[in-house]
């Protein structure tokens, strides 16, 4: 089995990245970069970049080959780039790397695609082998679907999207711009509705659709219900990791992050910038306030206000939880001490009749 | 981005709606309805049901437009519509708008299929681009199978099925009629069954197969392994949700709900109207009652009695577990009693010496 | 609908069994055997084997039809097949009723398939329908790629491996020998990497891969990451179950065994013989020892020793967890004690002043 080395795919000295970025390099400038990361899990071979200068202390103990820092910003022994802005020099050094990054994307119409006639595709658009593009979709310009993947019927896919191998659309489904999808996820599968009569479960109709916006980025195997009559709405910038569940009717805000495993109940609403980290789970019909946490594992019942954090199933105020949770470690202590205390009343209690 | 409005598919007048179910109208004839709902979660455009008089309270409070009642009802200020078995109607009423919906189904045969010669196709089945039918399998009349899915050698699908992309059905999976599977879905896959045999785990063979009944509904990426040597069975009328784990050897009852993301391990037995909530989870071998309900994200071990309602990780009937859980909100307060009667006691054991 | 009976197709007689493996019968020889388990899971229609003497007791409670033992052991009342290596004389029978049960792959390159240019593949390779490979893949010799199943550039597939239909091998996969890969599953999708730049998630390129080594089997509708930059491990002989998730860069040993639905966060090590059940899930930057065993939905937030068993969200050793749910059941016993005692503490206190 020959082994599997992509180092040489992206390696640039910081002298280059300096040139690139128009920055002021301070330190070593025979530093080798093959990667990037946050500031605080980079490793020597990693670029980073801090954009606050109230977190300068981190400086001081990241591991990062090199650091994109603002002017100002100076610090001995450690490699920096000076930039006017670090975060857009960051993007700008991911994007050159990525260019450089071979290109496995398919590019033109496969003939053995089956594309309807009223399909329209923007220009430059790719089509994989054996996909499927069904009447009235629309692709739009410089967007990319892999083989084996379903555009259904009417759904429309922004411009420089991809879709990989597998992926389902179903009809009606509308995506944004520069919309990733990972395969085997299914988009705009009917949401799960009954009302029980004669002791059957007879189906309500899920007649709506799901809107991805622009710069969702969606994970493998993910799942995503059309809503009853109206919308299921990813919003923009959101990234949901692999196996999640929405379900029909939810409505996810701006650039939060949803982590693997985690489900959505029906028409639970969620604010920007919420976090869902693994395994969580919310039931249906509440809304999560902006910037909330929820941690893995956790089960939300009730709504919860911008910035909370949560923890447990059922889900708790973190410091309320962790408590309760040291509190559970030591059961065996209190039960202990309340059998001491009773023993010591019984005593007392003699003593005073 | 244009507005996705699905509205205009389905909007009939209580008049309309009256007449279609022969009913008679009491209240406001101009109200529309443009969807169904329970009697709880309707909205002012929607149409639902009352079936059984001693539900009766429930119509004071419900927002639903029109709601379909017995010949006895009365309730002033509602739009009523009397009729002689309210949740038939509702169905009737259900089926004339899916009727007018609009219609995403492939038809006829699509010329890039591969349909094994010694396939059988019933009348009017549809099967879509790039679908695999293998040797022997059957497609019942009126069947629809969506492009890309794939029926595995001897596989039987019963009439008016709908499969939606990429489902795959390995050999031998058996579907009765009008089973409804969603994208993504993999009916049939081996049982995850092992022996360790000199530090190594050696495949159990799974040679069975998976026995799905009619009028079941399957959501999208569900997993339903095939048996050992027996029948996996998913019993009549029974719905799972998205991203759901069958193990080999299940047997679901009848009209059970199966919520998203939850999983039955090996050769559990559940009966008939069973509700698993979501991310739920059943270790193997446990025998369920018919009717019980196990609440979002509990784990059970133990088997259940007909009707018992648990909750937890470890599940715990449902009302232990609610009060053990507030108990533990308020560890803190107990374990400053006990702080507050140890310092009193030694007060006392002080004075009494 | 016709009944599926297997039966028929693994039918053996404990005389031919016998025969097969060069043992000695001591018991019933007209017992027929259908089937294999474990020794305290086999029916009465079952063959179970029992390696190490020391488990002797266990052939007292066994419901197996025959067990395979070591040449020394005697079990009056029991059918036993004695043999030099029982777990080696098992897998022997297992084989020889895998090799009579019938055939469902493909055989041959389907004219649908895609198979570009540069693609290579061994002798005895089968490609089903509408399958796609890509530039630069490498497909071993007798191995099976079924229907609609996607194996991108430059992706290398052992010796004899099944990869079911409906399965994704992303760009550059490695696959060591007799891999099975059941449907749905997507191998070597993109990490879940992003870092905050102006209020906007950038990705982090994901240009790594994923390692399979030999005799892994991985379930339906499983999720691995490629690496950041460097390889995802799935170590020899590791079985994964349905609907698993394993992010970025996470390494698994040999062995291991991975239950429904759990998930692995990024970069976590697992050493051998692990063993995750259903539901569990672990947090990034992890090392869990040998032979470590997580129970069901458990949540692992900290680095496990070799052999420890945990339980709990969040998980703690087993028989603390255990304790700690217990106690948990009484709570409402101990807060009658303590308000018990509060009580004849203030009566001794009136008594006292």
């Amino acid at each position: 089995m020959k082994a599997v080395n992509n180092s040489s795919l992206m390696q640039m000295s910081v002298s280059d990245i300096a040139r690139l970025v128009k920055g002021e390099l301070a330190g070593d400038a025979a530093v080798v970069i093959s990667g990037f990361s946050g500031i605080k899990e980079a490793k020597k071979n990693e670029l980073t970049f801090l954009s606050n200068p109230k977190y300068e202390p981190l400086l001081l103990d990241t591991q990062a080959g090199v650091v994109l820092v603002p002017r100002q910003i100076n610090c001995p022994g450690k490699t920096l780039i000076r930039v006017d802005n670090p975060s857009l020099s960051f993007a700008q050094v991911v994007n050159h790397f990525l260019k450089d990054a071979p290109d496995y994307k398919p590019s033109g119409i496969h003939p053995t695609s089956v594309i309807a006639a009223t399909a329209k595709l923007g220009s430059k658009v790719a089509i994989g082998a054996h996909a499927v593009i069904e009447e009235g979709a629309v692709i739009g310009e410089g967007s990319v679907i892999y083989a084996n993947s379903y555009v259904g019927h009417g759904a429309q896919v922004g411009r420089d999207c991809l879709i990989y191998p597998n992926v389902v659309l179903r009809e009606k489904v509308v995506l944004g711009n520069r919309v990733i999808i990972h395969s085997g996820s299914v988009i705009g599968s009917d949401g799960y509705g009954y009302v029980i009569s004669d002791g059957r479960h007879l189906k309500i109709p899920q007649v709506g659709t799901v809107l991805v916006e622009d710069d969702v980025e969606i994970g493998a195997n993910v799942t995503i219900d059309r809503a009853r009559f109206d919308k299921t709405i990813i919003g923009e910038g959101t990234k949901i990791d692999n196996l999640v569940q929405i379900a029909h009717n939810v409505i996810i805000g701006k650039h939060c992050l949803i982590v693997a495993q985690s489900g959505i109940a029906g028409s639970t609403k969620l604010g920007n910038y919420v976090i869902l980290a693994a395994q969580t789970g919310l039931v249906g019909h509440l809304e999560i306030g902006d910037g909330a946490i929820v941690l893995a594992q956790s089960g939300v019942s009730k709504s919860l206000k911008a910035g909370e954090q949560v923890f447990g199933s059922p889900a708790h105020p973190f410091k309320d939880a962790l408590r309760n949770n040291a509190h559970i470690q030591r059961l065996d202590k209190y039960v202990e001490m309340i059998k001491d205390l009773k023993k010591r009343i019984e005593e007392l209690e003699k003593k005073t009749i």
